[in-house]
Formats: structure tokens, sequence, C-alpha cells
């Protein structure tokens, strides 16, 4: 498959039928009869057709092939149709599709015995569920009845789902309208491009400083909280969706030491920087850290089937081994779900996924935003891991004025996703920013045909500036 | 498949091999060490090998043949190994796994479209979840916006799900220990045998008393909470977990009119009554009702594959055509869980699996719960309808005082679980009740052997009242 002569001219008639495009298009318009949409005005809606995919590649409804920049929603971590994972599907549908909760099945034990293979040492106990939302739901009732505590500190510019207390635990405009007393006191993170800290008269700022300014805030928070009154931090081990923003070195040693000062869990939220997408297995590991407890989905089993889970420490599990855990969900550990986790985790490890996402990340993808940076008077900052990255655009680069103020989405972005999709490319666009995050064993020639198209298209919001200027 | 001469003395040698065995064996082990399990104290259960199954049968993990009276988790409705589900699901894996939620996808679209076909013909659209507890969450949240409201009345005696606003409107004991403000409030339904209303002094008590009081008690509620601050009333289409007690004739209708009185949105669960277990497709059709947002789950694909959904009528739908619902999910529509879905809706409809389950229901389980109502002194209460029933145990007819305390489980319980087992039966437990819910397709004989079963163990709990007196 090369993908540089990919050009959006036609349908790919080798692959799509006109039957499939005719199919399509049926499916189109009954989903506007009848389909409810995340996060939209369904009226306002012009959802794009996906009618087939492979690896990190997906045909729209007029059968043309796209590259996959978002990993459809930083999920698809191993590609489309792996095999290994699609055989594991069937082989599972036809031996044991569903199982409830309260029994034992085979595939679920092992898949947590991979996980717990993969998390430090302490951690050996997992709680299945169905995404990412209700994992940190539990994470967090468990943090609380642990503790007997009821307060969460949670970090504004972060995500961590839609149920009620997710997305009440969330720190972006979507959690607005949803505003609700949860027991959530939020911070300000560390973030050095953006700093919530820096004074306007500091010459210059360093990292260590952003670090040690931001522990200074979380220590103040939580003393002012009452520790006593403190069940949990939660923290996105890389925060994603609100910008992919590294945290400071040092910061998450710190935050660490904060919470065995004062007897509080530390929940890591991996659900999109978990399995591989940071180029390590998990991102705590890029930190000298160990969590007590770990939330994931997505990339576990590249979102094949619906599943997430609650990894957590012997303190943690020591809490229900003799007394109740109230929680539970009919799904929690479906067989099927399992078994497409057992045949990704087994596929990330043999073809060596993970380590591919490190070196894309150092060798082909940081390098090449480098020069973007460079040669785009509207792209204010580039950064990332693995095959998890951010570009952001800006109105004035000594500024760093976002090219819109912040929770709205500047106007260019619909022509920017617009022009990437002429040329071949669907971008992931989060209010001034544009992620990159291919599948991890993305081939290189195909990131650098995406990066060639995204790096072309940045010229449009090079124009927005220079007509404003 | 003759059942009759099931006893489970010895493994299914036919079926289940050495190896199958001994890997079950295995699987026990990794499932004590690292798997952590719902609504349980992790180190006080012995949970259930489940290593096989097919149609109403499972097989434990020392390979013997059980008949499932529980659908695992009341959601098999359609049996274990459909082939055309199965099929479905083969088919999907292949053609396209997974997507995003904001794409269209045609297994989604022709799902939706069966679905509110067959609801209310004002219903037209679903937003699709993990399960049932994230369903009723959204439920909650779109009356709410749509309302400018936050109080949501529900019912004690009721189970919503497990995550933290799900568990919140949940009326039983296992949201105790998660009890938190989430603008709940509660109020008593109607219950004919464990009336709240019933004067002691009442010589006889009619079902149409308890409509009456029930109605009073729910308009006080509402009227003394104030209406213009109630979003939402959410009911059980037929309250499930909790003891399957019908509403008695009228008082859904009654809800119906209040809900109309004061603008509030009626909500009806139906994540355990739906999709064919009452005998109908939906529960509410037994009610001259029409709701406003159903929310389901389970019997939907009969568990294959993790899903539920929101389905909402015209004017919810209009409040967020022009407005964005703040809500979402990674998982929301996936296309393995829709084809599910798809293949499970047709296979009932052309197997006439709910018209079976009403039969079932009218013909062979209750005349013959009756019979064990009248020759057991233990047996207190007997009810349902279609494949959903539920045995109530007490100590003393007259007095229906129950043989354990509400919110606990009578000792007894455990005996008759290992009876039931011995003698090839697996059935559901919930305090001091006997569930009684197969799969719709349960044939005949099958379902006369299981009620052979109970019938023989319920002489245990005679047992224990004769020997209390
Ligand atoms: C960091 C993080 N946490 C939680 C979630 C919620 O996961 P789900 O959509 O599966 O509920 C997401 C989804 O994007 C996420 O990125
Ligand atoms: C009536 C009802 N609502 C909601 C739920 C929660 O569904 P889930 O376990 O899929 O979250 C259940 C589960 O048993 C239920 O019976």
């Amino acid at each position: 498959m090369n993908s540089n002569t990919s050009t959006l001219a036609s349908a790919d008639a080798d692959r799509i039928s006109p039957a499939d495009i005719q199919a399509g298009h049926t499916a189109y318009e009954l989903d506007r009869k009848h389909v409810f949409h995340s996060w939209s005005a369904q009226e306002q809606l012009q959802p794009m057709n996906v009618i087939d995919a492979e690896g990190s590649w997906i045909w729209d409804g007029e059968g043309r092939r796209l590259l996959d920049f978002t990993s459809q929603l930083i999920f698809t971590n191993a590609g489309h149709k792996h095999p290994k994972i699609i055989e594991a599907i069937k082989q599972q549908a036809e031996k044991l599709c569903t199982v409830a909760p309260q029994h034992v099945n085979d595939a679920r034990s092992e898949a947590a015995r991979l996980i717990t293979e993969l998390l430090p040492e302490d951690i050996n106990h997992v709680f299945f569920t169905n995404g990412g939302a209700d994992a940190n739901e539990h994470a967090v009732r468990m943090a609380r009845l642990h503790t007997g505590r009821r307060k969460v500190l949670s970090a504004y510019r972060s995500y961590h789902g839609g149920t009620h207390l997710a997305v009440n635990l969330t720190g972006d405009p979507r959690r607005v309208p949803n505003d609700d007393d949860a027991g959530v006191v939020r911070f300000l993170p560390p973030f050095t491009y953006r700093s919530h800290f820096r004074p306007d008269s500091a010459a210059q700022w360093t990292p260590e400083q952003e670090t040690e300014r931001a522990l200074a805030h979380l220590r103040d928070t939580l003393v002012l909280e009452g520790p006593s009154q403190v069940a949990a931090l939660i923290l996105e081990a890389i925060p994603g969706t609100a910008g992919i923003y590294l945290p400071p070195a040092g910061y998450m040693e710190g935050a660490r030491a904060l919470c065995d000062e004062f007897g509080v869990v530390m929940i890591l939220d991996e659900v999109m920087a978990g399995f591989g997408r940071s180029g390590k297995w998990f991102a705590h590991e890029h930190f000298a850290i160990e969590p007590d407890i770990v939330t994931f989905a997505k990339g576990v089993n590249s979102g094949y089937v619906p599943m997430g889970g609650v990894a957590m420490d012997d303190a943690i599990y020591a809490s229900f081994a003799q007394r109740m855990y109230p929680g539970g969900l009919t799904y929690s550990g479906h067989p099927l779900a399992m078994a497409a986790a057992v045949a990704a985790i087994n596929a990330m490890r043999d073809e060596a996924m993970v380590e591919n996402a490190a070196r894309l990340g150092a060798e082909v993808i940081g390098p090449r935003l480098e020069d973007m940076k460079n040669n785009h008077p509207a792209v204010g900052d580039v950064r990332g891991t693995g095959a998890f990255w951010a570009i952001e655009l800006v109105r004035d680069k000594a500024t760093r004025e976002p090219l819109a103020p912040y929770g709205q989405t500047p106007a260019v972005m619909a022509d920017l996703v617009a022009a990437c999709k002429a040329k071949g490319v669907v971008p992931f666009i989060n209010m001034n920013r544009i992620h990159i995050c291919p599948p991890l064993n993305t081939a290189d020639d195909d990131v650098r045909f995406g990066l060639d198209v995204i790096d072309e298209v940045l010229a449009l919001a090079d124009e927005v500036i220079s007509v404003q200027q």
C-alpha cells in the first residue's frame, strides 16, 4: 500500500463497489433520522461516513481512502482489522460470547494476568468496566471507601469521561453544562507552554520553575481543602484531549510525594495515554512513580470491543477483601472484550508496536513537527511523545495568543480539516490544536505522507494570521 | 437435548474434555489472583466457572451441564450461541469491527432504525451507550437539560446501575454505601404484596386501593418537592432485581398523568424488563402509556457485546437539535455491538421469541408457580409475566414476614442454590427471593425440568420454617 500516491479525487474502485457506496448513503440517511450523536447539536452535524478500514487507513462514504491520523478517537492503537485480534474475536464468539460477571471466564482471567504483568509489581487486581468513564467512576469510589474521605482533586485542562461523576472530574468546557456538586476540587496543572504560574514579568521561565510553582499550588490546594477530607488525586498520566502537554520533570514525582504525605490515593487515568500511545506501555513509566490505581480503556484492545478497567494496588484491594465493594456492572469482564484484549496485547508485544511508537515519535514525527514550528507563523508549539502529538495554533508566536479564545474552535479549523481530507488525511482537532495520533504500527512512509499533508494545509492557518496583521 | 435425564453427577464427557476442565481450573486460579468482582467482598467469593454454554444450558468448571434459569444476569434473552447473532458478530468483525462514534456506520443506523420501530411512534432517536447504568445517567442528563430542573424522583426497591449517579438513583441497599447528593428524591412505589400504604387495620386491601394511595403519595412527594424543580420521574417499567413486582392496574397511567400535569420527563428503565423479557417487546406495553425516554441494554443484543441506549421522543430530541448535548462516550454505537443487536432483534422476530415468552409465562411458569405457592409453607408470593418471575420466601404466609429482614439474605439461600445446582439448575437469588428468568426461547420441557427442581428444593425453605415453629 503506497500511500504517497493516494489523492482523494476518486473512489478506490478496487476495494469499494458502487453497491457499498449506495449502502453508505442509506446508512447516512438513517443516521440522520435515528442516531443521536455524542457532544453535538444534532442538526448541525454532517458526520463522515466510514464504510471500510484497514491498518491505518479508512474509506469514506464515497469510497475514498484516507490516512487515519486520529486512531478514530485515539483507540485503534494496533490499527484496523488486525488479523490476530479479529481472529480472537471470532474464536471467542464461537467458544463463549458472553457470561455473567460473577462467573469465572478464562479469557477474563488471562486478560487480568497480562494487564497486571505490564503494571508495577504491587498492582495485581483488575476490575473490568465498559469504557474509560466508568473506570474513573469506580476508581474514585474505591479511593473514597478506602480512605473514608469524599473530596477528589482533579486538574483543569483534563478529560475523564462523560458520565455524571466522570464529567464532573473533567476540567474542560464540556463539564460546564454538567456542573454539579460531586465532591471534586479543581486545581491548575503544570503546562510549560501555557503556564498558569509564570508571572507576566518573568523574563524567562524554566520547566523547573513550572514544576516548583505547580507543586506549591497543588500542596496549597490540598492543605487548604483539608487533607483529612481528600480521598484521591486524579491525573491523566499525560493529558490527552486537553492538549497532550507532558508534565515537566519532577511534577509527577512531587505529586506522588504529596499523596504519600497526606494519605491520598493517586489515580492515574491512562485511558488515552496508556497501552503504548506514549511510546511506553503506560505513560506513567515516563516518570519515577508508581500510582495506586490506574484506569484504562481504548488501546487495551484497540477498541475492537467496548472495555475499560481499574487496576489497583494491593492496599486498595485489601480494603475490599472482606468488605463488599458496592459497585458493579453487567458486562464487567465480558469474554469477547477480554479475548480482544489478550490478542491485542500479545500482538503489540510480538510486533513491537510500543517500541515502534517510541521510534516514530523520536525519529519521524517529533523532528518534522519541530520543522513545522520553525516554518509556520501560526504554529506556536509542538509537543508529544510516541504516537501522541499536538500542534498548537496561535495568532502570535511571541504572545502565544491562541487562534481562538479558550473553549472556542477557530473558524479556520473546519477548512483545515476539509483540506486535509481532500488530500487524503483525517486529522484530530480540539479547539486551536491539531493532534497527530496514528496507530502505533503505521508505516513510516504513511506517517510521512500524513505529515506532508498537515504541513501543506498549515498554510491556511498562516494566512488567517497574515490577513489579520 | 433431553434435559430431564440430566443429573449432574458427572461431567458431560461428550462435550467437555479433560483439557477443558484443566483450563478451567487454571482460569479459576488466575481469577482469584487477578480479577476484582462486582458487588463482592473479594476473598469471600467462590465464583462458579462457566466453561461452555449453548441455548439455555451452561457447563460448569467440572464439565457438568446446568439449566440457566438466570439468563446469566437476565440478559441472554435469545440464549447462548444463537447462530445468527454469532454469525453477525463474525461478519461485522471482518467487515468493520470498530469506528469512532462521530462517524456514520451502517450497523448502527440499522440498529437505531429497528429499535425505534419497536417503540412508540414519537420515539425516533437513540443515543447508544455501553450498558444500562450509563443509559440512565444520560437519560437523566437529557431530562435535566430539557427541563432546566435538577431533581429526579426515583422509587425505593429499584435498581438503575452501578455508576455514581445511577447507583444514587437506585433504591436498594447497594446504594447506601454510595449515598451522596445527586439530586435524587426517593418515593415509595406501589407493591401489592408488600404494600407501604396498607393500614395495619385494613381487613383487605385491593390493587385499586394500592394504586390510589401510591399515586397520592407520588403526587404529594412531587408537590412538596416543588414540581418546578423536578426534571424527571424514573421508574423501572417492571422492577426487576428488586422483586419483579408489577405495578397494579392504573398506576403507570396515573404516573404518566402526573408527569404531564407538571411537565416532568417520564423515563422508563427497560434495561431488564425490555426486549421481550416480560412477554412483550417492552414492558411499558403492558400499560396504556407512552414514556418520554426509554433506556435499554441487556436483551437488546442478549449481552453478546456490551451495549445500552437511550431512546427519546421528538420533544427531547428537539432540545438538542440546535444546542450541543454535553455528553458522550468513545464506544457509542460500536459496530460490533450494533451488528449483534440487529441480528438479535431480527432473530427474536423471526423465531417469535417474545410471543414464546408470553406463552411460557401464561401456560408453563405461572400456573406451576401458583401450585408451589399452594404447596409450600415458605412460599409467600409468586408473581411475574413472560419469562420474568419471582418466588418470595416467608416465615409466615399470614403475616408475610420475609425469610430474612429487608437487605439480608437468608442463610438457607446458599443451600437452595447448592441443591439446585446439584440437580442441574442455576437459579437467580436476591435477598429472600428466587427469580425464574430463563432465555425466552427455552424449550417447554427444559422449563418444566427447571421448575421441578425448584419445587423440590423449596422443601429446604419449608424445613427452616417448620424447625423454627
Ligand atoms: C483520559 C481519558 N479518560 C477517560 C475517557 C473516557 O473514556 P470513554 O469515552 O470510554 O468513557 C477518555 C476518552 O476520551 C479519555 O481520553
Ligand atoms: C433495571 C436496570 N437498570 C439498569 C441496570 C444497569 O445495567 P448495567 O449493569 O449494564 O450498567 C440494570 C442491571 O441489572 C437493571 O436491571
